[in-house]
C-alpha cells in the first residue's frame, strides 16, 4: 500500500487514539490505542488490531471473546494524531459484555448506567 | 453536581480525550483533550470546553469561529478514561471548515478525501 502508517502523528509513547464506531448504527462503541505497526496489521488483515498499553503487546479486537471487529474503513483526522475505524462489530465492544463501553453518562449530576450487559 | 471529574482517570499530562459526536446524526465529528477543570465547566456552561495542548489553555469551542458545541450528554467510557460528548454542533467542527475532521479515508491503500470544506 501506498500510505504510510509512520505518516502519522504519534505520542511519546509511539501511540495515536483510534476511535470504533459502528458503521451501520453509527454508535460510537469504544476507543484504544494502535501503534504504527497495529495501524499496518489492521489494513493489511481488515481485523481492528489494537496496541494494548497494560500488556505491551497486539491486541486482535476479539481474538479470545470473539467480539471481532472487522474494518470497513480507517479514516485520519486533519492533525494525523487521531483514527477513526468504520467497523462491523460482533457481539459486545466492551469487556464488560455490553455493546458499547460508553454506558455511563452524567445526567443531572449524576453517574447514570444506560446500557445493560447482554446476556 | 455529585459527578466529581477527578474521579476520571487522566493521563501523566493531566488530561483525558473527549470524543465529540452529532448528537442527531451520530457523525464522530473530532477528538480533542479536557483536564478536570474544563470537564466540570463543559458540564455548568453547556458549552463544550476543551484544554488547548498547544495554547496551554481552556478552548471552548467556537469562543472565536462560533463554532459551538452544545452539550447534550457528556459519557465516561469503562475504564473511565475517555469521554465522549453529544453535542449539537453549530456550522463545521473542523478548523478546515468541513463538518469533521475525520474527511481523510483510507481506501486501497491511498488517502482520499470524502468531505469538502463548506463554502
Amino acid at each position: 500500500m501506498s500510505f504510510d502508517p509512520a505518516t502519522l502523528t504519534f505520542d511519546a509513547n509511539g501511540l495515536i487514539p483510534c476511535i470504533a464506531q459502528d458503521a451501520d448504527g453509527g454508535e460510537v462503541l469504544m476507543m484504544a490505542w494502535m501503534n504504527a505497526a497495529s495501524v499496518a496489521r489492521t489494513l493489511e488483515t481488515g481485523r481492528v488490531t489494537y496496541w494494548s498499553r497494560s500488556r505491551q503487546s497486539y491486541w486482535i479486537k476479539g481474538e479470545s471473546s470473539g467480539h471481532v471487529q472487522e474494518l470497513v474503513e480507517l479514516r485520519v483526522d486533519c492533525d494525523r494524531d487521531c483514527l477513526l475505524a468504520l467497523v462491523r462489530q460482533s457481539g459486545p465492544a466492551c469487556h464488560t459484555n455490553r455493546r458499547s463501553c460508553f454506558y455511563t453518562a452524567l445526567r443531572e449530576g449524576d453517574e447514570v448506567e444506560i446500557m445493560t450487559p447482554t446476556e
